[in-house]
């Protein structure tokens, strides 16, 4: 960690960078020459030059923490990421590994021979590994997990066996453990004897002879009080503590709400079994936030901005495909109506009025329920009240919406019977909209899925098919 | 803080609310009862059963966490939440309204007298009256600045100095400051001496007589040390330290980056001047991640579940306002080409395909940039290698999209020709939303404006007016 002020957003990143597109082009260029120069050029190569400017980009990269090495490999082209890879020294690889994005990391690893990945994995911790292992070719799981001593293999077994949403997943099993009847003076000269505390030690879990969690000794307590009187009588009983198996979502939620900088886990009979740390919950909500935002525009973690063309258009295709499939039911529906689309051709220039803002209100709707959802904020009772609400926002909206590209159609095509039909049926879509965009969502939570995926497709199929049959259907049956 | 375990997502929340509910459905019951008798009731309402109805809501709401107690209120209808609201206690009040959100803050605020108000927040820190000050009557924030300690007021005026998304803004006064010329041992009396520490102290500041920072002293590092050194000797001076006039989302980005717990403030002369801790940086992620997700939507903070229908109306009317313009627009590029469609109707039924799936791959890829431009990753250096990929994307997708959508013409429409266009128009939509998906936030950031905001709109209306009329141009060129 340096000393640095920060001044506005991403500019140390945005100067680290600069920095290094600076060295990097400058090692390229020579190293471009080079390669002209053929075998004459190899003695250039060697030069003063070149080492200089090898130096000079490893100078840059010993320095950086490696949060920052991972940041700036993100934002380097494949080519590029991989020189600077290479040069990160070998105790540093996997914290970079760790703080690297799925893709990035990936490309990382691709790499990387079987010994440079055992040397980047054998100074991280059980839980880190654990971190890595999907990433990880199998022969360096197993080879790291036999050059484990033995409670950190049964460790790295436990943190694998958890998926991936499950707090045991964030588990982190560095504690430090005391028991109840000794006193503070005994607790703080014990402390003394090791050479550091766990990262975000805030509380020292206090255990009985089974391992059993009796209470935590707050490290805030520790300092205030009396050396001389007991554990037992400054510890705190009742605090949070997690299961495993809990939803590492609910864990972030509980370090949310109260505000802790750690908690302990332990299994069904109280046993102590790790901590998690608010590093790592921070870390968790972001990577939630990411990839709810990717999901929203279909995409999938997987892709960096320099993924290779052909890895992203796999990334994205399978959103194209669900859209365009409901864009072919919305031509049908359409192709319906062709007969009546002949007769008064100027229904085709205003249907997608009709569906756009059907669907740009549905969508308003969907995302104030999923968001309700997701906060647990919807239950049998409210619900009721909120399809009421959004009903009467829609109708509202109607009204107003409707009047309007009634007005616009009147002005354009001088139809009076043509503008109220456009209002009636921007009026009816909106309604639509609101009706489905609470229902869609909680139809999907009752049969078990996730709300926030899908809901915004479907809903915008909804209101452009559902939006096309009625402004067509309308038309069809008052003006033709 | 209750010691409980955490089951499933929300299942906590969840089992309180039907609590909340079930407690208030049976008080509401017997008041409705009693409202019914008129006179004759009111002895009722003084029952006992409605006694032990209110009792028990009171019991209920006493053991909570202020955390629970504002996402209960976030949850329940507004007639509902001020019943609750009611019964909490005064000392309890300030710290609920700090949890709640915007909408249900101000829904809570309205209800209370003026000398509530004074009463819920003369309890809190200045920098957390700063926080709820902007929803506050003025008259209460000059009453509650008067009735300050002079101190207090000038910590009160410079939190309220700062702008929403400044680290100023995030400051907490409440520091451990200590000197450098001290043993350990001094300090660990010194802290004995003080009834508790601030929250979050992981760290002591080490100021000079002149405010300024020299270092910090590790909690961790003053435990594990020996007390007969000098904090000099401990001390870190390589540490981070953030600027009042910082941006947030940059000290959110170092708290991510390098684990911190806290961080200090300093001003540009060095002085300390407060500092900021990691409970305070999740609430800010996590209220930009929210406001992120609404902002896709057009929804803005204001709203809440139960939010009058008016009120949500307004919230909601101008994004729809603003897609209602596009929507028109892309109508009368419809209209260019009424004879088009006249002479070939299947050109309507077709044309939403083309507009809609260039606006689904123009998403992906403004999600994509708007991204790596809010971490940093995009430079004018690898901008055009984006832009290459993503033309690359694009253009297979045209094949592949193109080939399918050209096909499906085919099948329905039993024309070649018409087939052949729309695969053209395809590729050429997607080619279009590729280019204006880097280009349109790229250059709205140049602009110095927020790219997440607005992105999308522009790219939907380009991929929908841009569509139209390369399909319907093509089709007039070509077939007609």
């Amino acid at each position: 960690m340096s000393k640095k002020k920060i001044h506005n957003e991403n500019e140390d990143l945005q100067i680290l960078l600069q920095r290094a597109f600076y060295l990097l082009n400058r090692y390229k260029l020579v190293e471009g020459f080079v390669n002209l120069q053929g075998d004459s050029g190899q003695v250039l190569a060697d030069s003063s030059v070149q080492k200089r400017n090898l130096d000079e980009l490893q100078h840059f990269i010993d320095y950086l923490h490696p949060a920052d090495i991972a940041d700036i490999l993100e934002a380097l082209p494949l080519e590029d990421r991989l020189i600077i890879w290479n040069l990160v020294k070998t105790e540093l690889d996997g914290e970079v590994l760790l703080e690297a994005s799925d893709a990035v990391r990936e490309t990382l690893i691709t790499g990387m021979g079987i010994n440079e990945l055992l040397a980047a994995t054998e100074l991280l911790d059980a839980d880190e590994i654990a971190d890595l292992a999907p990433d990880l070719p199998r022969e360096v799981i197993d080879d790291v997990f036999l050059s484990l001593p033995t409670a950190e293999r049964e460790r790295l077994r436990e943190a694998m066996s958890y998926p991936e949403d499950a707090v045991g997943a964030l588990m982190d099993f560095d504690v430090i453990t005391i028991r109840e009847n000794v006193r503070l003076e005994v607790v703080l000269r014990y402390l003394r004897r090791l050479d550091e505390l766990p990262d975000h030690t805030d509380q020292l879990f206090v255990i009985d002879r089974n391992e059993h969690l009796k209470g935590v000794l707050l490290v805030s307590k520790l300092l205030v009080s009396d050396p001389d009187i007991k554990v037992s009588e400054v510890m705190t009983k009742e605090m949070i503590t997690l299961h495993p198996d809990d939803n590492a979502q609910q864990a972030a939620s509980a370090f949310e709400r109260y505000d802790l900088v750690s908690t302990s886990i332990v299994d069904n009979n109280g046993k102590l079994q790790g901590r998690v740390t608010v590093n790592t919950v921070i870390d968790f909500i972001r990577d939630k936030a990411d990839d709810k935002e990717r999901n929203l525009a279909g995409l999938s973690e997987e892709e960096d901005l320099f993924s290779p063309v052909l890895k992203s258009v796999k990334n994205r295709w399978a959103w194209l495909a669900i859209n365009l499939v409901t864009a072919f039911i919305a031509s049908r529906v359409i192709g319906l109506f062709e007969d009546s689309i002949a007769q008064l051709v100027a229904l085709a220039a205003l249907m997608p009025i009709i569906a756009g803002i059907g669907g740009n209100s549905g969508n308003q709707t969907i995302t104030m329920i999923v968001r309700g959802l997701a906060l647990g904020q919807i239950n049998t009772g409210s619900a009721k009240k909120i399809i009421l609400k959004e009903i009467g926002v829609s109708v509202i909206n109607g009204i107003i919406w409707g009047a309007v590209v009634g007005l616009f159609t009147f002005v354009i095509y001088q139809n009076a019977a043509l503008g109220l039909i456009m209002m009636l049926a921007m009026a009816l879509n909106l309604l639509l909209a609101a009706l489905l965009g609470v229902l869609i969502p909680l139809t999907l939570r009752r049969l078990g899925r996730d709300p926030a995926l899908g809901s915004s497709v479907m809903i915008t199929a909804v209101t452009d098919s559902g939006g096309f049959f009625i402004f067509l259907g309308l038309a069809t049956i008052f003006l033709l």
